[in-house]
């Protein structure tokens, strides 16, 4: 018999913004995600990489002003290691969880590269700050070097695209080690951006959307459900206002109709939903929860969390 | 009919010192990778880590001092990042080189971390240097944190223990894929050392040799061949002397009787052969060939190399 396979979507709640942080807040991630692996669900996991990436981008740009022989490292790279990075965390205190409750399903981070369209619009309009505040020479310097910058109330930001996924170039190893009932973490942080240039793929300056790649991933892998870990117990409608009313239950064309209203933050809810929508277009059985991370445990039973079915 | 499965381990020469010269070298080795992913083996790849691993090192560090909000990040999550950033420049062009050959083999990198044993008597006596020259200034503050330093003649250096690997965690997965005919890239920089410690396992602060988690891999995975791609040709007798001779082949009871004769280079040709040892002691029907990364081809054929059996 095989197992249920369920796509987790981890933000940033589950990892935290410093090395520090993450080493406490992934330790609380892997209790939530052993008690998936312990209602025997195959896992396919997921997770952001804002702060993660950013101190990297940034502590190779120090590097590269005191070690002139550096060369400054391209967003692909700070992606691939920040890959690294939470990978490792993840399956680290993941396994260290299961063993302590004698699971010995085998956990593994796959890096993952994700084909973007060099003509998404988003690279004429790139929106997505990332790295420190610069100060004006600074960003002087970064436009020269055909970068963009933003000027913020705290200083200059480098902005990059964020395209939408095409392709996951490794989803064959993905499947396969979801297809062998083990736990995978993979896309971390959407996936490095590459662009498929003749038979090259080349890295691009950008950053995919998280939930943007987990709807992709959730539909490739064909999984019964796309569980997305956050920091509210359910999607809402008036969110934040007096109004404000918890979802429990809605279809497509119900969060269609939402949308159209305008009840989800661009940058925080609107793109759940719209993985959400994705991935049940692609799989019609499918299942998307949408709940905190501490309410794991509940959202299993269907006692908390927003449904979304197609 | 299942592919003939070899572990590659990958030197310096397929990788080079910085960032540019990385993204030269992996194409150079993406083609001999190729060559041999074309002669129908299955092919499980590691790498050695050391310049890439002491960059984000010095990086992180550099942080530190600049943003006194970031804690310093340990040699684990640097290995990890470097797997990270090694994983993807060499699946990233493996990739790109298969694609122009029309060959769809999957290529993907699986995060490894390795268990070493916390009396391994090099955590007593550390001596891999790893990271920037530092002042005495700093050296000091190392010292107090306790870490271990020496002074060399270019300044003081930090050094950390490389002890030998037990166990690779992610053994299954890699397995895994390897028995599904993919091409997996595992057990970067030697893997990410790990101390279990009852449940829990906890980074260490130490590096493995990249030659010694090669003869394990290959072992782990009954691997029917192990291919050790360096700059040389032959493994030599009297290397670099006058009376300088190529080994062409030898059994594992002639490679002890060299080793005890002092042939081999301690910090180079030694850790390949007993790599060597390691895995044609469990593999009794295994295949060892050590040479040049640029004379893959003619190793296919026997017609280089130094070839190593029991």
């Amino acid at each position: 018999m095989s197992k249920k396979k369920v796509v987790v979507a981890l933000g940033h709640e589950a990892l935290g913004s410093t090395i520090q942080a993450q080493l406490g807040a992934v330790k609380n991630t892997a209790r939530a995600l052993a008690d998936l692996a312990e209602a025997d669900f195959q896992l396919t996991i997921t997770h952001s990489n804002g702060p993660q990436v950013s101190m990297i981008h940034k502590a190779m740009t120090e590097l590269r002003r005191i070690y002139i022989d550096y060369t400054p490292a391209p967003m692909c790279v700070c992606s691939a290691m920040s890959q690294g990075y939470v990978g490792y965390d993840i399956q680290n205190s993941l396994k260290s969880e299961l063993l302590s409750r004698g699971i010995s399903t085998p956990v593994s981070t796959i890096l993952t590269q994700v084909t973007v369209d060099p003509y998404d619009e988003a690279f004429y309009e790139p929106k997505k700050a990332i790295g420190r505040y610069m100060s004006k020479e600074d960003a002087d310097i970064e436009v020269n070097k055909g970068n963009y910058v933003i000027q913020t109330s705290e200083g200059y930001r480098r902005i990059v695209a964020a395209p939408k996924p095409i392709d996951i170039v490794e989803i064959d190893a993905i499947k396969t080690l979801a297809d062998a009932g083990q736990i995978v973490i993979a896309c971390g942080g959407g996936g490095i951006p590459v662009i498929e240039q003749k038979h090259i793929l080349k890295g691009a300056s950008a950053v995919i959307e998280k939930d943007s790649i987990a709807g992709k991933l959730a539909a490739d892998l064909k999984a019964d459900e796309l569980l997305i870990l956050t920091s509210v117990d359910y999607v809402y409608l008036n969110y934040g206002k007096e109004n404000e009313e918890p979802i429990t239950a809605m279809n497509i064309a119900k969060a269609k109709e939402y949308i159209a209203e305008g009840h989800f933050g661009e940058t925080d809810m609107l793109p759940k939903i719209l993985a959400a929508i994705t991935y049940l277009e692609a799989v019609p059985s499918g299942r998307v929860i949408i709940t905190s991370l501490n309410k794991t445990q509940y959202a299993i039973d269907e006692k908390i969390g927003t449904i979304i079915t197609s």
